[in-house]
C-alpha cells in the first residue's frame, strides 16, 4: 500500500506540474492565420511574395504557424482587403497603402511618392528615419499593423502613342493612371481615366485612351502594351513602390513571441527578395520587349512637363500639409530624409553609373 | 492491487512513449554556434549585422539556437576567419569572400569587382541569376557554406591629396588600396600598398602615402580623413561590397531543418537590412561632413584615367578566365548578368535620378 500510495502521489504530482501534457499541446498548438491579397491566383512577383512568406513562417516554425492566401478570385474583394482584415475577417492582407486614401487619407504615403525616394532610400526611411514609426501612428488607431510587403522598383512613366514634347501635348491627353498621380497630371490639363486592366490593351489599341501607365517591364510584358504604343517614358511618378502586409492587432498580440518574430522577419525578407525579384524580372522582360520590337523608345518627359508635374506635386502636398498635422508630419519627415540620402545616392550609384556609361558609349 | 497494477501499467506505458520525456527535451534541446568576425568588438553597421543574426534567431527559435559573436579581439586572427570556420574551431564566420583570393582563387567575385554590379543588381545575380549556385560551386569542396553577409553600398574612390587630371596623375601615386583594385592600379603606374588602419591617418596626414581608399562615409567619418586629404573621388572599384556569412557545413547538417531555416532567413535578413543601415548611415554622415567641412570636393576620374583602369581590369579578368575554367564561367555569368539588368537601371533608376536632378538645379 506504501509502494501504491507513491505511485499515485507521483502520478498526481505529473499530472499537476503538467510535466506531461503542456510541452505536448504547446509544440503542437497550430496557429492559422487567414491572408487575403489583392491579386489574382498566380498573379507574378506580388503573388510570389505571399507564397515565400507563408513557406518561410510553415518552415521557421515547423508547422505552428500557418498562413493560407486568398486571392481576389476566392474573397472578390481586391479593393476591400483593408475592410476585411480591419473586421477580422481575414487576419492579414497583401496590398498596397495608397489604396485606403479614399478611407483614410494618410495610408497615402507608404507605397510611393511622385519625385520621392528611389527603393533603397525608402527603405532607409522606413527602417532607419523614422517611417516605420509614422506608419504606425497611422494604422495603429485603426487596429491594424502595417508592414512594407515587397517593392516593384522603379516604376516606368507609362506607354504613349504619341511623343510628349510640351506641357501643350499634355493637354486634354486621355491617360489611365490612377490615384494621386492622376490628381497630378489632371492638374496639369490631362484627362485621367480609369479603366479595368483587362480592357486596357483595347482601349489602348483603339485609341479610347492616347495613353497608360501600368508597372514597367516586370508586369507590362504579359499586357503587351510595347506592341501597340512606341513610346515608353521613364519614370516621376512612382520611384520605388512598396506594397504593404497588412495586421489584424488582436490576431498579432494573440500569437506567443517567437511567431511573432518569425511573422515579423519573414514579413521583411519576403519584401526585400521581391524587390530583387522584381528587379530581375524587370531586366529580363526588358530585353526580351526591346529584342522581340527594337522599335520602342525610351523618353524622357521634357523638362518643362517635369517642371510643371513637380509643381503640381508640391502645391498637392502643401494642401494636404495644411488639412491635417500629421499629415503635414509624414510630408516633413519625407522631404528632409530625401533631401539627406539623394545627396549620397547622387555622389555614389548615381556617379558611378554615370561613369560606366561614359565609357561604353565608346564601345 | 488491481488499481495497483493499473496505475504501474500506465506509468510504464507513459514512459514507453516517452510522452512525457522526449518532447520536453526536443523543446528544450539548445544548438549553440560560434561566430568568429573579421571585426573589432563593437565595430559600426558591420558588426551591427552579427548582433542582428544573433538576436532574430534566439527570438524565433525560442531560445534554442543561440549564437555566440567572437571579434577579433578575443580571436586576434581578423584574416583567419576562413580556416577557423574550415578546421571546425568556429562554426560560423562573418567576414568577406575576396579576403581568402590568396588561398582559393575563385572566392574573390563574390565580394565586388571593379566596373561590376551596384548592390541591387548584385543581388539580382546572387538570388535569381545563378551567383547562389556558382558560390556554392566554390565553397562546397571546401566542407562550407558561404551566404551573403550584408551590403556597404557603392564604395567611394578615395580621399587624395591631389586632383588627378590625367593618367599621368598615377604613375608613382602611392595608395593604400589592397587586393585585386590594386592589381589594377599597379598596371597602370601607381604604388599600391598596404598600411594597417591604424597607422592610416597618420601616412596620409605625413605624406608616406597620397591617397587612400577605405570605404564611404559610413565608416570614413570616424577615421577623419576629409580633415587632411580635400578631394573625394567617386567610386569604380567597388561598387555595392557583400560581406559573407560563412559556416561549416558539419554544423550546418547537424541541424534540425527548422533551425536551419531559421539561419537561412535570418543571415538573407540580416544582410539586407545592413545594406539598409550602411546606405543611411552614409547619408547621414556623408550631411555631417559637407557641413563640418564645405570645402571637401567631389571629384569623379577624368574619362581617360577610367578608361584605362578599365582596360588593365579587363585584362586581368582575361588572364584569370584564361587559366581556370570556373573562374571563366563565373566571370561569364557576370559579365552576361551586368549586361542585360544594366540596360535596367539606366532607363530606371539612374534616368529617374538624372531627370529630378535637372529640376534641382534651377531651385
Amino acid at each position: 500500500m506504501k509502494k501504491n500510495r507513491l505511485l499515485l502521489t507521483l502520478i498526481t504530482a505529473l499530472l499537476l506540474l503538467g510535466v506531461c501534457t503542456s510541452p505536448v499541446q504547446s509544440a503542437e498548438k497550430v496557429y492559422r492565420l487567414k491572408l487575403a491579397e489583392t491579386w489574382p491566383t498566380n498573379f507574378p512577383i506580388f503573388g510570389d511574395a505571399t507564397k515565400n512568406l507563408a513557406a518561410m513562417v510553415d518552415k521557421m516554425s515547423k508547422g505552428r504557424l500557418k498562413i493560407t492566401i486568398d486571392s481576389k478570385n476566392k474573397h472578390k474583394a481586391p479593393l476591400g482587403v483593408f475592410d476585411m482584415v480591419r473586421a477580422g475577417q481575414y487576419d492579414m492582407g497583401h496590398s498596397a497603402s495608397y489604396y485606403w486614401k479614399g478611407k483614410v487619407p494618410n495610408t497615402l504615403y507608404f507605397s510611393a511618392m511622385p519625385f520621392g525616394m528611389i527603393t533603397v532610400e525608402q527603405y532607409g526611411w522606413f527602417y532607419q528615419g523614422g517611417g516605420m514609426e509614422l506608419m504606425e501612428k497611422v494604422y495603429a488607431p485603426l487596429g491594424l499593423l502595417s508592414f512594407p510587403g515587397g517593392n516593384t522598383g522603379n516604376q516606368m512613366g507609362g506607354w504613349f502613342k504619341k511623343e510628349i514634347n510640351s506641357l501643350e501635348d499634355l493637354k486634354g491627353l486621355k491617360m489611365r493612371i490612377p490615384g494621386f498621380a492622376g490628381e497630378i497630371l489632371a492638374k496639369v490639363g490631362a484627362k485621367p481615366t480609369n479603366i479595368p486592366a483587362g480592357e486596357l490593351y483595347t482601349a489602348l489599341e483603339r485609341n479610347t485612351i492616347d495613353a497608360l501607365e501600368w508597372v514597367g517591364p516586370s508586369l507590362d510584358l504579359r499586357m503587351g502594351f510595347h506592341k501597340i504604343a512606341p513610346y515608353y517614358y521613364t519614370g516621376w511618378h512612382e520611384p520605388g513602390t512598396e506594397l504593404q502586409f497588412l495586421i489584424n492587432k488582436r490576431k498579432w498580440d494573440s500569437l506567443p513571441p517567437d511567431l511573432q518574430e518569425i511573422l515579423r522577419v519573414s514579413m521583411r525578407t519576403a519584401a526585400y527578395d521581391m524587390y530583387i525579384q522584381a528587379y530581375d524580372a524587370s531586366a529580363e522582360n526588358w530585353a526580351k520587349m526591346k529584342s522581340d520590337y527594337p522599335d520602342i523608345k525610351v523618353k524622357t518627359f521634357p523638362k518643362e512637363v517635369l517642371a510643371a508635374l513637380r509643381k503640381a506635386n508640391d502645391e498637392l502636398l502643401a494642401e494636404k500639409a495644411a488639412e491635417d498635422p500629421l499629415a503635414n508630419e509624414i510630408i516633413q519627415s519625407q522631404a528632409a530624409y530625401l533631401k539627406k540620402v539623394r545627396a549620397w545616392t547622387d555622389i555614389s550609384d548615381k556617379a558611378y553609373l554615370e561613369s560606366v556609361e561614359s565609357l561604353s558609349a565608346d564601345d
